[in-house]
């Protein structure tokens, strides 16, 4: 296995579970002489982290950046940048009573499968504290991109059902659920918080803007820049879907409606997401996630220990009834990680 | 770039042109032994050829398989195998008025883009013929399945807004939009049929079902089942979107309705469509893929050429009005590869 | 496995066996824009080529270029380019009697273990023949070099015991055995016919010298500049050793001797052979390599058939009594192969 | 750059510089259920460690082993082993004279030139503290390879000039400079000594022996079982060459003589070096490295500062005047590397 990998010039390496003494990445392919400290890393890891609101878990993950290698004088050397993030208020005996049962949602059963053995603590690996290294590595490429004029943003569309109707991007930031229509977000906060008190949780739709890409990147026929997008927010644990652009509406379109015309001053429409044939156009590249509900609940639920017997089980623990306000930064980092790689594999095509 | 590669154990590499002398793959990693001959591989091209019905292309890209190497009296030597398929019926001169244009919906702009120049001829590399060498490679990942008791299965579950209401395995190849409901499959016919009379097109969205996957498969954290799967169909250049189990539904369930139960027989639901953690969970992988309208077509469209100068464009050429009914041998065949190589690599894993 | 392919921005994929249809490559990232024409890869293949004279193979394996895909209007496309070198004069009805044997030197018993199954004529995969492709392929590298004014040229140093003592890199190309000394090349011929005569083989050395390479080429700490150029030469079947600058001599040096010093002009000796901490200095890239003698001799040997029945055997055939002559362009092509490579990965690094 | 990472199943990451705060490694791919603590790590680090002894540098350099993910309950899950080693007893300022200054036989210069700037504190990532990762990772792998048999010994068999001419493997971990002879090892060391009281620095040559390997290893045609041990070799610091069996001997020998011949007991002799067409023949595997002359001596040397200046220089520190007794154990590790990698590739081509 080495699928703890990810991009090929600007190449991450994760490591860490849960409940053991750090989650961590090796980013492999940074630019030397990219100007980089702690502290604008540590603006993307405080919007990941959880206990920053009403909607999010009560847990206590302070997430201090720790900056390993890779810098000198601040600035990254290009050899290896590696990062370490200390877990913190572990609680590894809240999970004694589920060691040996196969949680609903949850990859309890399939890491058993798949590696014969598991740490069931906190989930171990699968734990959604894995994407904490994510966060770390998308922000050093994001301060890549950052010097090419590009920008990723992403916001909350819908929750459990309600759906944003306007979007106002200065808003983002100014809910806790990260959603961009001051309307709908006291909806979803309510939602949310409903959702909870009765040991329920739900999902939601998280969509990304890629401002400022060039045209011409993306690496066909396998490594499109779309493809690897979906790779990227797939590979994230809660998302079971992606589209861009007009998405699954394009499935009920005609070529006439869905083809973007182009005019002197450039594409007239964007149904395409920016990205055509796998590059990009220079348009603004639009994509969206589905977010499953968050697995732990409290409602009891049927479900077998790993000796086959039948059990009820309530998840206990601190979790996020929904993830999607934790889910953005996650995404954002993916998608800064996928364009950085694609920048520089264009540099080396043409070099 | 090396975007032309595709997988890590069994690993394929495709090549050639829409107008160019042929297309075809590499595949490296083919079982040594295995018993393969064109003619199985044969069955897979002629799903996929244009030419198969009024709803389809009328071009006659009829692919005879040619193995070229990497196989010994009728068995896989283990050496890279290589299939080339021929272009035949080729009409570069179609294409003579839009070598400096820009047609709305194909990758003529972003090809130029990122290249500086490009094979203007059928969209040179961006064409949708490239889909032939993955066909070829996808029915010797699908020898290899069959022999675990894998089966993958594709079809069009709606097309230009017309969904399927009943699912009839049987019925899937019994008519030439391969859906699987026989009350819908004539209405899709003939929606397609009126927009093609129109110079219009339209898309739809396909399902593909793979049975048989042990439970254990997959790559966590980035290279998890979903996630491969999703990078394999989003790099079909048709695909606009993807959604695995209850997809995008999922972001409107509830945990308590979402997470998948298990009694002692196994899962009591499949709304993770199989994967769960990026790994196989032993019940169906479920996916839908939302396939846009052919770009490709006769209505007048506006557009600029290469020196900037707007135009109204016509596309001629002998196009699908729709793609799903060809698409989904594209469809099953990268599912095959994904499943075959995660196979691999979790035996490495093991060893 | 997937050891078919080499490099990873300049990335090709090679296949075909000795007595298939072809053997051939796609190459994966070449410079969009690169003019290139069969012709100039036409002049490496028939540096390589059998039949060139009384030292070398009486076989006939003219390798008539032809490029597949890639170029259009004499030009690289930027997608892949393959080129297909078809088996001519082939007599696989000469391997009849070794098919159930081990011959000594040969790949035979080892590819029997690893694939359980083989091709037998002309020793399949395993072929000199294979690495025709590689030439090919290093022929489109070298064109991109150059472009950037680097140049590489390799000449057999020593062949049976007989070394150089001068170097005259016009004298290279003017002697059968490509021998940079005027003096020691006829006493070389001399050797070689005398052991072809009596059926016997020798081996020899091969030296590389790549010139200007800027410096600062090289991907530390694993992907060093010398460390790829090693793989790619150990990956030549005759291959049994590598050295760079004063290589095995270095191990008999002191520091105060093998450390090369500088002053304003540069490097005042090139004991490194141009590489210092896996990355180039400017100075010539300086290597050597070992060849083992021919495995094909007609004097008999011992060994065993497939069942373990011990047999003394002869090895029929045209074999080079010595492969030195025809080894030098394919050490070029993959000096080409590893430089080109590493300039893409460098250009990537700071993109 | 993603040089940083090394084998595809059995794939290791390292990060960190001299004078960081640590190097480490991440390790993903390590066979769920192996046992394995950070004391049988320990053992090779200990090996490795400066001031063993008179003849290594006095450096305090104890590496303690932390294990920080990837084990639970003593057992790998399966998931990315992570190993930290921190930094200690580091003197920054003993480099302060030297921070724009080019050391001879030092990647000072290659670094500046590759990165446009360069931690030049002990060598930064260039410093072979960066094997201590390296040596770390190889003990995991050798675990591995322990419960299939397989045993990997390297040993010191010249220093400066100084040839054992005898073998007795027990000898080797008995004398300071690792060699398996006793009679050659005490002029081994006082060749050494009396360099170090010149302040000057010798080389030597390492021979490593893997047994226990099936016959059937190694990926033809580009990773191939000796050219991935060749570029492990080539990309530890020193090492600036490696012969397999008879190596640049096989040079000067006939076909006659180099062939291996078998009976049925297997192979009558092994100029091969146990790899014959890239795979494992079953015989013992035998390579042997070319090690230069430590690049850091105290006598006077003529460079250049970075502003092009001339200077006299003396590299002061606390430097190994002979590396070979060290380099054992970093070569020991890349072939337990190499080994461990390419059975888990066998293993996945066979699924």
């Amino acid at each position: 296995m080495s699928g703890n990998s990810f991009g090929e010039r600007f190449r991450i390496t994760t490591f860490g579970e849960s409940h053991g003494e750090a989650v961590g990445v090796i980013i492999d392919g940074v630019t030397p002489g990219l100007t980089i400290d702690e502290a604008y890393i540590q603006i993307q890891m405080d919007r990941r982290k959880p206990g920053q609101s009403s909607v999010t878990s009560p847990r206590k993950e302070y997430d201090h950046v720790h900056i390993v290698s890779g810098i000198y004088e601040g600035k990254a050397t290009g050899t290896p940048m590696t990062i370490v993030l200390y877990n913190k208020d572990m609680r590894p005996e809240a999970y004694d009573d589920i060691k040996h049962s196969f949680r609903p949602g949850h990859a309890d059963f399939t890491y058993l499968q798949k590696y014969g053995l598991r740490d069931h603590r906190g989930s171990g690996r699968a734990s959604g504290r894995e994407t904490a290294a994510r966060v770390a590595a998308g922000a050093v490429a994001r301060k890549l991109l950052e010097q090419s004029g590009i920008s990723v943003v992403a916001y909350t569309k819908e929750i459990g059902g309600i759906a944003s109707t306007s979007f106002n991007e200065q808003e983002i930031e100014r809910n806790p659920v990260r959603a961009a229509d001051p309307i709908a977000a006291p909806k979803m906060i309510e939602k949310i918080e409903h959702l909870a008190s009765i040991g329920d949780s739900c999902g939601g739709v998280v969509e990304c803007i890629i401002r400022g890409v060039d045209p011409g990147i993306g690496e066909p026929v396998f490594d499109k820049l779309d493809a690897e997008l979906a790779k990227a927010m797939i590979s994230i644990g809660a998302v079971k879907g992606i589209e861009f652009g007009a998405g699954f509406e394009a499935a009920r379109m005609q070529g006439s409606e869905h083809n973007d015309p182009m005019n002197a001053d450039g594409f007239l429409s964007n149904h395409a997401g920016g990205i055509i044939g796998g590059i990009s156009t220079g348009a603004d590249i639009v994509f969206r996630v589905a977010v499953k509900p968050t697995s732990s609940i409290s409602k009891p639920q049927q479900t077998i220990r790993e000796n086959g017997e039948e059990q009820v089980i309530v998840t206990r623990g601190r979790h996020d009834p929904c993830i999607c306000p934790r889910i953005v930064p996650v995404i954002e980092a993916m998608a800064c990680l996928v364009v950085a790689d694609q920048i520089k594999r264009q540099a080396a095509l043409h070099a």
